[in-house]
């Protein structure tokens, strides 16, 4: 089955696809916004990563979102639920989880069908 | 590849089906029990959602646990030992990561195919 | 679609291969190296695993990635560069978490094609 790479660089892929499955990296917000605000940031993010992968939000399999503080849970979850696919939500798991830069409050990773 | 999807909610679903790869939203326990209880609680929850997505537990491929306390890792592991199928053990990997609520000492995310 | 698992143990296997998707368990370092040698080790496992299963770092399609201190993640990456296909990179997340026994300093978790 053919592998595709976007975005490849010197340590990651922004995208893989295999076949009709595709794994984004972790995908983190370049602002110095709140939990909410960078978890939106991310997710507009993954709907551009998606959309060239030939996908979109509506065929995500599986989400797994790491938070530098679970307190924010809610917020990060306002943004998530104007955002899903109320008909076809993910599979997903929240944990926290510090991440690779200070600035960074939210990661988070999917997996799609295409 | 058609996708079907197991008790969508706003926020997520609690498995997602796509061809013959099962993923399963983290698992978490509802009982105020210790680290082993609440493993024991999450595996039979999870047979039951495996059940429901036509397969088993001896079809899972990984499984991702999350542990509020590593110090538990035993704990968790003598819940596992006991429920594992040992001919069909999965791909596994076990971290400390605080979750969702306070109550919840566990978290269990599992692939599997059917 | 089969399923065969390497170095099957009571708790997990090292590798489940579904298909031709390959889902290996979280690897550590035996030795009590620094961060950069222990993810050297890491690595080098890794490519025996993905060998077994008749595929290489080439065919990886995700990396997760687990460091007891995100501080580590220069030192992480000075080995994870030297060692990954610089024509094929995967997917990959990084984040911080305590793993099962205090010796280790890193975990990491990976799908592969083969």
């Amino acid at each position: 089955m053919s592998i595709q790479r976007l975005h490849p660089g010197p340590r990651m892929s922004q995208a893989v696809i295999h076949g009709d499955t595709v794994y984004l990296a972790g995908q983190v917000a370049e602002s110095a916004g709140d939990t909410e605000g960078q978890t939106r940031e991310i997710l507009a993010t993954i709907d551009g990563i998606l959309a060239e992968a030939g996908t979109d939000k509506s065929r995500i399999l599986s989400a797994t979102v790491y938070l530098t503080d679970i307190a924010e849970f809610a917020a990060m979850n306002r943004a998530w639920e104007a955002w899903v696919d109320p008909a076809n939500p993910p599979a997903r798991a929240t944990v926290q989880a510090q991440l690779a830069a200070p600035r960074y409050k939210v990661e988070i990773v999917v997996v799609a069908a295409r």
